[in-house]
Parts: structure tokens; C-alpha cells; sequence
């Protein structure tokens, strides 16, 4: 396979942490980082060495890498308000993109995403690594034991970081996009939930700003109908007092149950099935630990991304940009349903 | 003190094998059960012999419990359907009663039983067990330590049980009263959590019937909107396939959590205390193992309704009949929510 030429845009934290060693952990992968911009050009050029990329490869703009002929892919890490343009720039120039997540900052703009990559074949990618979990795929695998599902109760709660290095970051500090912390780490819970379980039909919620770092609303319970017929609760905030931080979601069946935590003291997660229909008849618990994924996923969705590339084919995406789309939008209709004080709403399809 | 002699009205299972050994474990406690009516006589007869009273006090009516000079306190276990009549007759006989939970199968009734219990200065106890709970006041006294309540996830889960003798009852299978299991189970876990998070204000539910033999709705997820301005999440079900029965409530405030696990498997229950502000300021958890209660809180229970009508002050009792009617209040809401989709639904004063 010949090499895939990536122009990196945007090298903060997740960029040097995350995707440049997931990146170069993947063997015989054909994604290489040759490029990088940033605003901070200083950024950029620590970024060229950390990476063994040449500094005259740092680019003064998005423009010079997305016209850049040596160039192949762009993989962009910026607030999520910058996705919608850096898509269409990438379309425009012929260039497949992956984006982190989430999706966009507003509901126009995740729809427009979405109506963008409906209309090109180039892969696009928003970046959701908990979906390439191999304890996702390993509920997946499981869940037909447990019959129809009756009900779920997701739960990610934990006490509140005020050293969290994100936090720091202005688009955080001074958001404009919605539902503060509650998008920008809740769809990772519902990139989970929702792979799955399916869509989400309608929520009820309520939110709150518990602390004044956060920005905005950091604390969500809700309720969930699914598009299946199921329903559930959803509880989200890690701006909590002391607390155990748990990631657990319990998926409760007509003919058994699977618990799936993937808290952080579990290390790679902790997967526990039981069969049975009845108090009577039921197994004994049967479980699965999982082993520590050393990226997060974040290597397995660079290589999906890649293998998309490389067979020019972006049904090979695990995660499409409507999935990422609908994470953005549970997020939307959580926050509108809270103002209205917990009243339904409808989850908006693109 | 002189004794207090009870009347037992529906000599059914939780008569004989809860009401009666706990009044008779009370220590020094002037409660005795003297004489007993039952629609079936030979049941009453039989309790009788258990009891150790004359078969000459089986009666044939509850009037005649009533109008019996030597009788001076009823304690009634009939379907909650015929609370409202029992309560009115006992008040109108000038004999303090109580009755088991829930208080009635219908909003009118519940908040008749109210207005007579304001009225009156007998005594008058709706029988709410799990609010005697040593595990209840354990956590109440610890709730201060956690700062403001930020959000709770009630959880109670557990398989469906094809063998439970209670399903047999002809009032469940043919249930009149609203809620099926949802109030009948139900109203212990709202008592639990609204005795220590206050009062709900309003609903949003989902409702299913998982199982035919349920004979009405089984299964609720919910959020709670409470009086106090915190909200959280509320699953009850005893109707699943094989999960690990499970009562939990956790509590996270802005300064800590509590976790109070009164899962069957916990024995008497398990309280589990974290202190701190932030992540970084976590005391180590606090774990409270509480001891096994032989009747569950129905001696607690009893000996509350006989100091009360000893004292003849009806304020010393632990659960008011408004409180009860409160539980019963919530159902009421949830079922109604879910019968419109989830619509946000007020909990009704009495």
C-alpha cells in the first residue's frame, strides 16, 4: 500500500498525545504525518520534531495544506465551531479530512456536515474513538443473548478536576458551542450508548451548572425513548463532589442482562453477562475483562480511516458522520429539553 | 403502660409471618394481638392458634372488631382498595389503625384518607417499613457531609420471579389499584428516597408490562424533578431477565456522595460515604455495614404506632399518613407520564 501523506491541523494536547503515537503505533499502516499548521506556528514547529517531519513542512495557513500536492488527508483537531469550514475547505480541495470530535458547535452546522458528506465520496470521518472500543464490539457480540431489551441505565459520573488540563483551553473556558462539557465529553457516553442501542427517539432531561469552571450546564439525568421501543436513563456530569468516576452501562433484557463498565479503575472495561429468564433459571454471572486499549481506539479509527482511504470507499467507516451527527444532536435535545424544564423532545434526524 | 390490644384485620402471608413475629419481638412492648377477622374464618382461625389468642375472638366482620369494647387499636393487611372504608369505620369507632401500604389503589381514595387523618387526633399509620430502616437514618445523618445535592440515580432491578408467592394474590393478578407492581413494590423505594431527598415535584416517565403475569405495568424509568431544586433518575422493576437483584441510591453532592446499597445480597444494607471538593481533594471512602434487621423495620414500625397511641399524639408518628400519601402520589404521576408518552406530569397534593 502506498503511504498516506497526513497534514495535521491543530497541535494542541490531543494532537501530541493521542494521535501522533497512535498514529505511528500502528503497524504497516500507511498513514504517515508529513505536515502540520497551527495557529501558534511555535506549536507547530515542537509538533514537526516530536513527529520527525521536516519545520519547512509547517504551514502558515489551513489554505497552503489543503493546496499542498504532497499533502493526502487531513486530519484536523480544532474547536468543533472550525469543522464545518475545514470540511468544505477539504471537499473543495479533493482531500479526505477526519475531524474530532464532536461533530460541530450548533445544529445548522452538523446538519450541513452531514449533507456534505452525503454528497462527496471522499471519507469523511468525525473522530468518535469509544465507538472502536473492543468492549463495544464485545457487547455488540454478546447482546442477542439477553432477548429484547426492556430497559438501560447509562451512568458516567465523577468528581469534578479543577486541574484538568482542558479546562483551560478558551473555547472551553468562553463556550459557544452547545451544552458545554455535556457534548464535549457526553458523546463519547452516547457514541457507546447509542452503538448499542440505537437511535434515540425523544429525551426528557434536566441540567444544571454545578461548577463555574465548566463554562456552562456540566450535570445531565435524563431519560431516553429509543427509536427500538426501549427506554432507559441517562446521567452525565463529572463536575461532582468526591465520587468513585464510573462509566457503567447496565443493559437489562428479557432473557438476561450485560453490564458494561468501563470506568476508569476497570482498565480496559469489565464486561458481565447473565442468561436466564427468570429469578429461577438464571446462570451464573459470566464475565469478561478487557484489555487495556493503550490509544483508546483512537489507533483502530486512524486505520479505519486509512483502509477508507486507501479503497477510496467511505461506506468502509465504522462511525458515519450521521452517527456523529446523531450524538450531536441527543446532546442538542437534552440542553433544549432542560430549558423547557424537562419537556420531550425529539432528537432531530439531518 | 398499660397493654394496647390489637385487632388484626386479613390474616394473609405478610400477617403471619412479618406483622406477627414483630409485634410479639418488640421488647416490653404493649402491643398484643388479641383477636382477628378474616374473610376466609379458617385462615383467622388458624392465625389464631399462631397468635395464641382464643379462637371466641375470631370474628365474622369487621364491625365487629370495631364495635368491641376489649379491642382498642385495629391493624388492618387488605388490598389497598379497601383502606379508605377500614380507616373511616376505625375513625368513626374512635379506634386508632393502622393499614399496610400502599395507602389506596386510586387518587380519591389516597386523598380522602388525608383529609380524615388532618381531621382526627387518633392515630392513624399507613405501614411504610423500609422508612425504619436503620440504613435510612444512617444516611440522613450522613447527608450533611456532602454539601448540596447535585443529582441521584435510584436503581431497582432485579429478575422476574415466576415463584413469588405474592403474584398468587387475587387482587394483584386482577389488579383495580393504579400501577400494578410499580405501586405495590414501588412505594418502598420512594419511600426510601423521598424520606431522604424531600418531596418529588414532578415526573417524566416510561412504562412497560415485561411480563403477562404482572397483570399491569412492571417497569418504569423516570426522572424526578424534587421540591428542593436537585432532580435525578428513577428505574423500578422486578420484572427482568437474570440480573443480580439490586437496590441502590446514590446521592452526589457538591462536596461528596453516598451510596446506599440495600440490595438483598448487602444484607442489612451497605452505606458507602466519599468526602471531597474536587477530584483532587478525595478522602478515601467510608464504608458503613449495617446490621441484618430480622422484620425488616416492622417492629420499628410497631412500636412507633404504639407509642403514639399510648402518648395519644399523633405527630410521633416516623411516616405521616401525607408522607404516604406522597409515595403513593408519585406512582400515581409516573404512570400517568408514561400514558402520555413521557409528558412532564405534576405529583398532586393532597
Amino acid at each position: 500500500m502506498s503511504s498516506i501523506r497526513v497534514g495535521l491541523v491543530g497541535t494542541g494536547i490531543f494532537a501530541k498525545e493521542k494521535h501522533l503515537p497512535a498514529i505511528q503505533s500502528i503497524e504497516g499502516s500507511p498513514l504517515k504525518i508529513t505536515a502540520a499548521y497551527s495557529r501558534t506556528k511555535a506549536k507547530a514547529v515542537e509538533f514537526a520534531r516530536s513527529a520527525g517531519f521536516d519545520e519547512s513542512n509547517v504551514f502558515d495557513s489551513l489554505d497552503e495544506i489543503l493546496n499542498n500536492k504532497e499533502i493526502d488527508v487531513v486530519d484536523a483537531l480544532l474547536p468543533c465551531q472550525n469543522n464545518l469550514n475545514t470540511i468544505k475547505s477539504a471537499v473543495a480541495a479533493g482531500k479526505p479530512i477526519c475531524v474530532e470530535k464532536p461533530i460541530s458547535g450548533n445544529m445548522s452546522d452538523a446538519k450541513e456536515i452531514v449533507h456534505i458528506a452525503r454528497a462527496t465520496d471522499l471519507p469523511i470521518l468525525v473522530l468518535e474513538n469509544f465507538v472502536y472500543h473492543i468492549g463495544v464490539a464485545k457487547v455488540q457480540e454478546l447482546l442477542p443473548k439477553i432477548g429484547k431489551v426492556v430497559t438501560f441505565i447509562h451512568q458516567a459520573t465523577g468528581p469534578f478536576n479543577n486541574s484538568n488540563k482542558y479546562l483551560a483551553t478558551d473555547w472551553r473556558k468562553n463556550p459557544t458551542h452547545v451544552g458545554g462539557f455535556l457534548l464535549d465529553g457526553g458523546v463519547h457516553q452516547l457514541a457507546v450508548l447509542t452503538e448499542l442501542l440505537g437511535e434515540v427517539e425523544f429525551v426528557s432531561a434536566h441540567t444544571s451548572q454545578v461548577r463555574e469552571l465548566s463554562g456552562d450546564v456540566d450535570t445531565v439525568a435524563s431519560t431516553f425513548k429509543m427509536k427500538s421501543g426501549s427506554f432507559g436513563t441517562y446521567t452525565y456530569t463529572s463536575a461532582l463532589g468526591a465520587c468513585e468516576k464510573t462509566n457503567k452501562l447496565q443493559i437489562f433484557g428479557t432473557k438476561g442482562s450485560i453490564i458494561y463498565d468501563y470506568s476508569p479503575k476497570q482498565g480496559g472495561g469489565k464486561i458481565i453477562l447473565q442468561e436466564g429468564e427468570f429469578a429461577s433459571e438464571s446462570n451464573e454471572p459470566f464475565e469478561v475483562s478487557l484489555p487495556v486499549e493503550k490509544y483508546g481506539g483512537v489507533d483502530s479509527e486512524f486505520a479505519n480511516f486509512a483502509d477508507a482511504v486507501a479503497k477510496k470507499d467511505k461506506s468502509l467507516l465504522k462511525c458515519s458522520v450521521e452517527r456523529a451527527y446523531h450524538h450531536f444532536a441527543i446532546v442538542y435535545a437534552l440542553v433544549y429539553s432542560a430549558q423547557k424544564s424537562g419537556a420531550l423532545t425529539v432528537v432531530e434526524d439531518a
